[in-house]
Formats: structure tokens, sequence, C-alpha cells
């Protein structure tokens, strides 16, 4: 198959670079079919701008070790939307480069947008009689992804939410005084990490008492009584809410407080809900409040990385690979979870067309309490998702990571 | 010396409850002179209104070992000052409830006001001839108590900081854009957890390139001048500074926005110094910015426990039963670091009265640049205080750790 080319595309996550390393992996181990093993440095963008590594010759055997457990895109990322015209002079441009590479098949590793890439460079090809085959890596924190189980990536991410909220609910206890903590974790369209806060419970009815995600509209005043209830049985009250929890006209709570933030500058203050509601808390509840916004880390730490999902990362790489050599295109590698006994995973190939630009929302029959929990069955859903520690390499007390040259 | 007593008090820490279970293991090894160990439920506050528990009797083996790697308070917290005249109602009351329990010493583990306290009790006490002791056991993860080499809780918040920060520079460093990351760290007068993040460079001149403490004046024009030149060098920089920062005349930087900031209820927003700097950048410099706040998990999370800070935690705790046994009181346990050869620390006395009240800065000596980085003084002096690693019991996938029935 001469050689092959992999990127990496939009947010980072704990095990992209798992899938990374299983595309490199499996490469090597099929040295007979495949030449160099090709790494776009900041996805198709860098790629057209000429930045590229030889991933085979460059990363010796403990890089490409160190490089599986090392979180974020080691390849560096791009946001970039090819355009829907697929007579614009950048699509013969980008094959020329793959010709002059002699490749016969790119990988990208990436959500949604990036499957769009694949499913429009592959329709590109089809129309030009390439025989080049583009092949999609499923990822993204979001687990935002049709057609598949879950996504490489939210494993870690969810376990990370458990685990910290864990922590934040042990933090938020040590006090007599009535509180409450508000947790604002990622997602703007779908709940999925949030979800995963309540497997911070160590059981049913504690903290976080109050889960809402944006699947279902977002009431202040409901808010509001829900919270009074919470506090009439226990002292310390932790929320958690996804950065995109909307109101049923399907205003983002984060914007509430637009109007009226304005910076040194006389320009308007972009505030998460998490801010918004510590302020509507205060005020109509006075009581001791406190937001805590998770941020990156959430989807960039290593530190609770999930065995499960780094090992399926790994082979959804793999897979690609695998797939390719199969003469397989405009693909991407999806997860089906054995409907039966214990925990499994196949590994299957969905047409990219029917994944990119949609969205898994999280299912409402999830959704428990009056839209603020969560059911027992997201919890048998994702307990397998975060499962199995990994033990990572340290050096003078913190992570050894892999960096790329800049 | 009949029964002893326990309590935690000021903010969390990942390893305040290792010192606990110190005083209370110390306290069993000597049943031919200890009694019961009671613990005070949220301090000398819930000790007043009766909350109270037989930590050797209501404790299994089990929960005790798993007391030790359990993060926050296990007693719960408070923070309360007692007053100043020796005279008031107050003090008898203590001393009736002492002697009830039969008391022959209080621990308290906690910061600067926690040693005000014990302070205040062995003054007392000695004033009305009791033979009661009184022990601090030091404890904050801010690390400015005076006549201490370090304090219990400083090295697990230093790694967790340090190795967060490192994932937050990967992540940063993604996007082949200009982009600047602020990081907004806990310390409002001292500046040592900030200091940390120079561990998370992987070598000299590497991300975070711009550390600002609260011991040094921070003034909004040099940061933009910093930043410009750092940007001249690298497309992604990622700034540390402390929540504390202020400027030449005293004024914290988080007030920069206060007046302008109001809620949806006309009332003034508090934001942190990070929320201020980041819109700072994107007026002045136009660049892609984004603020980052750790906040609590830098306290409680004990996702990067340090072996080493577990470990003294726990002598901490034991070192003050020995002393009180001793009969010692109106002190509190100091470390002393060995001078020469390999890192080792001794365990000493100090009088109460020398620590409450107090605080210990960062030396500015330590502060390098032009008051924008971190000389390698610290370095040599922070990193045995990370180092090693605490294997932590999992089940489910998080971390499992001891709660109190509430």
């Amino acid at each position: 198959m001469k050689n092959i080319l992999v990127g990496q595309s939009g947010g980072p996550t704990a095990v992209i670079n798992a899938s990374l390393y299983g595309v490199i992996r499996a490469g090597m181990e099929r040295q007979e079919q495949i030449g160099h093993i090709y790494g776009m440095v900041h996805g198709i963008e860098g790629f057209l701008q000429g930045r590229c590594m030889d991933l085979g010759k460059e990363l010796s055997k403990e890089e490409l070790e160190l490089l599986k457990i090392t979180p974020a895109a080691y390849l560096g990322s791009c946001r970039y939307m090819l355009p829907e015209d697929l007579s614009a002079p950048i699509y013969p441009t980008i094959f020329e480069r793959l010709k002059a590479l002699e490749i016969g098949c790119l990988f990208y590793i990436g959500g949604n947008d990036s499957m769009d890439t694949v499913s429009k460079l592959s329709r590109y090809g089809k129309s030009i009689g390439s025989e080049i085959r583009f092949i999609g890596i499923p990822k993204t924190v979001d687990n935002d992804l049709v057609e598949t189980d879950h996504t490489p990536g939210y494993g870690s991410a969810a376990k990370y939410v458990a685990g910290t909220v864990r922590e934040i609910v042990l933090d938020a206890s040590v006090y007599h005084k009535e509180s409450v903590t508000i947790v604002e974790l990622m997602g703007r369209h779908a709940g999925w990490l949030t979800a995963a806060s309540v497997l911070a419970r160590k059981q049913e009815g504690d903290d976080p008492v109050l889960i809402y995600l944006p699947e279902a509209a977002f009431d202040m005043e409901t808010f509001a009584s829900d919270l009074k209830r919470a506090l009439a049985k226990r002292s310390c009250v932790v929320v958690c809410v996804s950065e995109g929890i909307h109101d049923a006209s399907g205003r983002f709570i984060c914007e509430y407080g637009d109007q009226a933030q304005v910076d040194g500058f006389g320009h308007k203050m972009l505030t998460g809900c998490g801010k918004v509601l510590e302020h509507f808390v205060r005020e109509r509840l006075g009581v001791k409040v406190r937001s805590v916004e998770l941020n990156v880390s959430q989807r960039c730490s290593g530190m609770l990385m999930s065995a499960t999902d780094l090992a399926e990362a790994e082979m959804a790489g793999r897979k690609g690979v695998a797939a390719a050599l199969e003469g397989e295109t405009g693909v991407m590698i999806a997860f089906r979870r054995a409907e039966r006994g214990p925990y499994g995973t196949d590994y299957v190939t969905v047409d990219v067309d029917q994944i990119c630009n949609r969205e898994k929302v999280f299912p409402t029959e999830w959704i428990g309490g009056q839209g603020n929990d969560i059911g027992q069955g997201f919890i048998d859903y994702v307990q397998p998702l975060i499962a199995g520690e990994v033990v990572r390499p340290m050096a003078d007390g913190v992570p050894v990571y892999l960096y790329r040259e800049r």
C-alpha cells in the first residue's frame, strides 16, 4: 500500500495519542505492505503548509511507548473545514501532495468535523478515480459521535470527572455551614461528560445530588426549588451542570449574565453558567456558594486515564490500518458493544457520511428526577468505560510525557 | 495521660488525614498511657456544640488505613477564632468539657489560625494551673507557616500544580495559532503554590514561561511587554499567576475588574485575577486567550499525592503524641531539613506563639527574571517535597475514600 499518513484534529483527549500509537504500531508490523509512516503536523491545515514528519523514523522505541500514554495531541491539531464544493482548487493540491509522498492511505483521528474531512477527501478521491484510501479514527471526550457505542477519549474524561467531583464533594463537606458548590463541566450540546459525575456518589442520594444536562430544559425557578429541597435534607449540596445548559427557549444560561457583565474596557465578559448560577444562588438563597469550572483538565489530564479507554483507542488505530489494507475507504472505525455477557467491544467500519455533521445527544430516558438526575441505565452503560488503571512513568515527582520538538 | 482529643481546622489538604492517622496510630500504640482517642467533629466549634467521636472505637483497621490516604478533613473543619480575652466565659466552658472527657492532651491540626487556638488554650490552661497539654500539628497547602522548613499538605498540592500545569501546557500547545493561557493558582499572600508551576517545565525556558507571585508587585504594562516578548519566541505562551497578585499600591489585580462587573441583579461580580488578565490580554494583544482556575482541586485532590508529604504528615501526628507524652504543651511540631547530604527531615517542637498570626512569604531571592520567573534555589528546595508516588485503592474506576457518617 506504499506509505501511510496520519493526522490528528479537533480538541485534545487523554488517549488520542494512543490511537496514533495504534496506527504507527500496526503500520510497523506490516512492513511488507507499508513503507513510511508519515504524520501531519497540525492536521490537514499543517499538511497543506508542508508540515510533516516521518513517525516510523523519528520516534525511538522508548518514545513510541511514551507517546501512547501522553495526553493532548502529539502531532498538533487544527480546526479546519474543507470546502463543501469538491471542485475547489484545494482538493487537487492535497492530492498532489499525497501523490508526492506516495501515500496509500490517510488516517484522520478526530470527531465530527474531522469525519467531514475524511468524507470530502474520499468523495473527491473517488470522483477522480484515485486509489488513496481515507479512514476516520474516532476521538472525542464529548462522546457525541453517532453509529458508535462510545468514542475513545470519553472513558478517561468521564473517569476524571467522576474522580475529581468525588474529591470536590469531600472538600465541600468539611464545614458544618450550609453551602452550595456548583461544578461546571464540559458539554455544549451533549451531557455525556456531566452525566459521569453521577459516579462520584458513594451511594444513591449522595452528592452530587443535582445534575443538569443540556438535554433537559433548565429553569432558574425550578433550580431554586430543587436546591431548597436538597438543602432541607443536607447542609452541603453539590450540583453538576453542563456548560451548555439552556432554558426552554434555547437561551444558554451562561448568556443570562452577559448583558450586565462588561469588563474594564466596556466589553462583554464571557462567563460560564457556573458563575451565573453561583450569583443566582447567592442572591436567591443567601447561602455560601462557590462555583468550580473543571476546564481543560477534563480533556487533557492523564491522571485518571481509563485502561479500557486506552486499550480501545489503540485498537481503533490498529483496526483503521487493517481496514485500509482490506481496501476500505470513506469509513470510520466504530465500536459495537457485546449485547450480553461481560463487557466487550467489536470494531466495525461505518460510512463516514453517516457520522459527520451529526450529534448523538444523551438519551432522555437516562435522565432521572425532574430533569435533575441521572438514571441507572447510564451508570450501567458508563461503568465499564472508566474501568482499569494506567500506571504512568514519573520522574522528579511529575508525569513524564512525550513532547514534539517545535 | 488519660484520653486524648484531636481536631482538624482550616482548609482541607490531601494529607491532613494522614496527620490524624498518625495521632490515632501513635495513641493506639501507647495503650499503657493513653485511653480513648476522641475526635472533635468540625474542630473546636463542633466540640463546643458537643460533636465528638471515639476514633479508636469507631474506625475499623481497614477504615483507618483508608483514612490515611483520604483527602480533605475527615473530622470536618471550622474557621473559628477564640476570643483574645482569656477571661471570656468560653474558656472555662471548653475546659469543663475537656475535663468531662478526661482529656490529657488536645491535638489541633491546622495552619496559622489553628495555632492561635492552640496558643490561647495553652495559655489559658497555664493560667488556671491545668495539666492538659495542647499540641499543634502543622497543615496548610499555602506553606506559609514560619519556623518550619515546610508544612504537610504543601508537597502534594505543589505536585498537583506541577503535574496539572504540565498537562495544561500540552493542551495549550496543540494548535498552531498564537495563544495565551493563563492559569490562576491558590495563594492570596504567599506564592509558594504558584512557584511550584515551574516544575511543569521539561527544560529551562519552557512553558510556563511567565510566573507571577504576590511577593513581587504586578504591573499590567510590564505584563503586556513580558507577553509580547514571549510571543515573539513561541506561539503558545502559558502564564501562571497567584490569585493574590497585586500592583505596587497593594491593590489586587482581581479587583481591577470589580467596578465594571455586575451580575444580573446589579451586584458586583467577584472574579479571579485570571479572568481580569484574560480580558486585558484579549483587549491589548488581540490574541486567542483562555484562563483556567485550578480551584479547590489544588488542595483536595489525592491524584498526585506526594509520598514524602504523606509520610511526613503522618510523622507530624506521631511526633505530636510523643511530644505530649514528654510533657510538652503550647508547641507545634516543626520540620528541620538536613543541611547537607540527601534530603531528610528532623521533627522538633516550636513555641506556637512564635507561629500563630505570622506568615512566611516566598523568598524574594528565589524570584527570577524581572519578577516573572522562579529561580533554581526554589527548585532545589521543592523537588524533594513532591517526590514519591502513592498507590491509591480504586473501585469501579474511581478512588476509594473514607466518609464520615453524617
